[in-house]
């Protein structure tokens, strides 16, 4: 969490962070100013400090929102040097530069934030030419931030539990939704006698999300049948829905504001369930609850995904581990942590090197997939692990399977 | 627009153009692959030829929908080269070296797309110690694409009209949400008899966002009274909307699908307009006015910056010509191009060394402010140049600075 950074930061010789860049999914900066929304900004932490951010005049008073110091652009006549070089490239770098001296940064400073590819090359590259005491580097994997993500503050607890809660409502009044229509000849038809189909699903689903002040950026998973088979479809919008048919619903959307996300996933049939179906759901629901009652603080991550593995082949279904090539089966990992991104440490897989701690916040979510039978059954809730070591699901959404429509 | 990269390739001297990174937020691999829903990609274009588009073998389908040439990373083992190095990075500098190889590609090599700050910092560097045949740079400022993207072809075109149109239908909706409600003493009310505030509006106009496919990331400026004299301000959900007072709506979103920005802002009074902001939006419609009558192929855009300066200095107000210090009267520049980029070239500013052009798609948005007289005015179209010269505005909506209310 935030207050490991100092430690982590010793730890990997870093004397400072940088982050630059813009806002936009610019999850560092988001992290390091409580999500004050600002639209740029440059972030200097020295380590055993806290961090100052350097804005734009216009921003201050939003900046001034985060708790930090803030100090703007035209402390450094940042404009003055823009005149002056012709150059906001150039008036940046030494923009960045003289912060670096007026805070006494030397050493091994590492650069983070949203830029970019070859602006962030340059712009470091001369950095590093430019001043004999600092050592510009970045880091390109197990990111100092990575791990201070994984495991979450009571702050960022209470923004996950909010947007949970809000997800779990949008579900709900979507499942509602689709249950009031009406069936004629085993398919839904809307009010004007027209046929339900998933991009009327998505287009509520847009509005009800949107209410709710959560962003998905178009990316949830509503896949019918065959489409529920392939984990990563995000279904057809003209596909029909029908009675009997297997549905993936994958929802994992965002707050606009704080940026957190949540993470479920329900499978659901209408009306009535096909035996098969039922079966691969039973077996995906033992798969489910075996993990979530063996969860426990100090093991290996990777463990429930061999024990997820165990239950499915028990059951006959292929895995990554009875068969690295399948395509059918369990065919993915079993969970990876959340919060300001939506895929984060631990990772719930075969070759993960994490551990179960508390504070973090992970999803659980075993399924198996059947495309060329014209199914998938995924399974998906969110976890948080409490400070006395237990395990608690953000996501009370019903399990049931099958899905009784009014008009029956 | 997009046929010009050759021949601006051929004047910077580069060889080749590489783009890296997610797709989110990342306009250059958006243009680049007609906005396929993928969500990673590295994109290479050699000069002379087409790009070819390098995924994940799961994102192939989705990839081909951008017409360009499709190669899996699993045709360069990625998968194998990090089960080999333990390091997905360096397994992935090792598949940018080998596609530049691949496709014999040798001198300046341009790189762009979003990325990690210091993970493109240290990718970037590796790679150009390690391809001898091989300059790695970035553009800084003025980069090739913001020259591409200064003039749209005709899908581009298509794209931004039919974002305009959805954005110009949700103003209309707002505004006849606002109408519909009653007035007591002087201020609207809901059915419910409480007050209508800016967060009710903000509420209906992300549910009218999402029913039209567009996202604002909650950045629409809907500032009533002082706050609509401060250009930055987005408005604060708890004010009241009264008759008489002045209301700037400034509204940007981008089409969820295409990425592409419609621009539009319109200042009005509900009821009745007061004399003193009534004048000052005369005033500022004179300088719009003005400016669409003057627009022409061939000119500096600086002089309709200058014109604006002229018109709104006649009647009194301060500019940021006048008095560069100035917070009241016209304190910004009049406009700014927009695509997949809310801001790009060209620019109508003071500064500026732009020309206006023939697929052109800008903005024009003269404004003055008083925060301590508890208003701002500003009217903002967005105008494409045509083929034949002249200039179109893609923002029918009406300018009438007063909205009668139904309950009059």
């Amino acid at each position: 969490m935030k207050s490991d950074l100092d430690r982590l930061m010793a730890a990997r010789g870093f004397d400072a962070l940088v982050v630059i860049g813009g806002a936009e999914g610019n999850h560092v900066l988001r992290y390091l100013t409580g999500g004050a929304a600002i639209s740029h900004g440059t972030l200097l932490k020295k380590r055993g400090h806290a961090p100052v951010l350097i804005v734009n005049p216009m921003q201050r008073d939003e900046a001034a929102k985060s708790g930090l110091e803030v100090i703007t652009t035209a402390e450094f006549n940042l404009y003055e040097m823009v005149q002056e070089t012709g150059s906001l490239f150039e008036a940046q770098l030494r923009m960045l530069a003289a912060a670096l001296e007026r805070y006494e940064v030397t050493g091994t400073v590492s650069f983070y934030g949203v830029e970019d590819a070859g602006y962030a090359f340059r712009l470091l590259t001369q950095l590093d030419e430019r001043l004999p005491e600092v050592t510009v580097t970045g880091e390109a994997e197990n990111t100092i931030f990575e791990a201070a993500y994984a495991t979450k503050d009571a702050a960022e607890i209470a923004a996950l539990e909010d947007v949970a809660a809000r997800t779990n409502t949008v579900m709900s009044e979507i499942v509602t939704f689709i249950r009031q229509h009406q069936v004629v000849e085993g398919k839904l038809v809307k009010a004007d006698g027209s046929l339900l189909r998933v991009g009327d699903v998505k287009a509520k689903l847009r509005e009800r999300l949107a209410a709710h002040n959560l962003a998905d950026d178009g990316h949830t998973i509503f896949a019918v049948g065959r489409d529920g088979g392939v984990p990563h479809s995000r279904g057809e919008a003209s596909d029909e829905l029908a009675l009997g048919r297997c549905i993936v619903f994958d929802l994992f959307p965002r707050d606009m504001q704080t940026g957190y996300y949540h993470d479920m996933t329900r499978t659901f049939c209408l009306g009535f369930a096909p035996p098969e179906v039922e079966r691969a759901y039973d077996e995906v629901m033992q798969a489910f609850n075996a993990v979530m009652d063996a969860l426990e603080v100090g093991r290996a991550a990777s463990y429930y995904q061999q024990l997820t593995c165990d239950v499915l082949e028990e059951h006959g279904h292929p895995t990554l581990r009875s068969d690295p090539t399948t395509e059918e089966g369990y065919v993915h990992s079993l969970g990876h942590g959340l919060g300001l991104q939506i895929h984060s440490t631990p990772r719930l897989s075969a070759v993960s090197n994490d551990t179960l701690e508390t504070g973090q916040v992970f999803t659980v979510e075993p399924g198996v997939y059947y495309p060329e039978r014209g199914y998938g059954v995924r399974i998906e809730d969110t976890v948080v692990v409490e400070a006395d070591g237990t395990f608690r699901s953000l996501t009370p959404f019903s399990k049931d399977l099958v899905i009784a429509m009014e008009d029956a």
